[in-house]
């Protein structure tokens, strides 16, 4: 069989191997089904967990209450509670939730521009139909 | 409780509801642990199962099997199959799989900050012991 490794398409050559890394290290810290969502959630203010729970449609409270307190100390997000009767629990996005800006905005342009082909291709399917 | 709705702060106000949606669109398509490795794995070069399989540790070839013919199904992956004895499968990343370079890349990219981050709280909190 003619195996043929072409150059590393996208990153450079010497930062090839390091950056199949970091995308591990990447997903590992915000991959999975809900942490980016959680965090978009919560770009768009301050949140109490039911109300927050309401945002991101279909997780169940037992998996959003083991997720914040993996986004929290990765320190994406702050916990903060107040002293009052009852007690107010808010979720607040941290100042380094920000650095996840390029891949939200990246994940949001091409989800677009998939979403887009895919019409189009159903589309093409029925016209053919 | 106050409840302030910040302006959403990555996309333009207009864009932001289908920006939201976009990213459940991307999520949806590459989401989940294995396909961006996956992709990744098959952009360096075409790959049979077993050779893929040992490129993406940790994935057992029930989920690659999976994971793969959702690729070929969404036009990220191509299944190449050559009449041979033994006959030979082989899978390729497709000209579309490029579309998620700018993911890829903007992940490569803040992954390996994160990882310098991590390591750096942990240098401070070794000094602090």
């Amino acid at each position: 069989m003619k195996n043929t490794y072409t150059e590393c398409p996208i990153l450079s050559q010497a930062e090839c191997n390091k950056g199949m890394l970091a995308i591990d290290d990447a997903l590992y810290a915000i991959g999975g089904k809900w942490k980016l969502r959680i965090i978009l959630a919560l770009r768009y203010g301050k949140k109490r967990f039911n109300e927050l729970q309401r945002t991101v449609p279909g997780i169940s409270a037992r998996v959003l209450s083991n997720e914040l307190k993996e986004l929290e100390l990765n320190g994406f997000v702050r916990r903060n509670v107040f002293p009052q009767s009852p007690v107010l629990v808010e979720y607040e996005a941290t100042e380094y939730s920000r650095s996840l800006d390029e891949i939200i905005k990246a994940l949001s342009d091409w989800g677009g521009q998939h979403k887009h082909k895919v019409k189009r291709e159903m589309q093409k399917a029925v016209e053919m139909f």
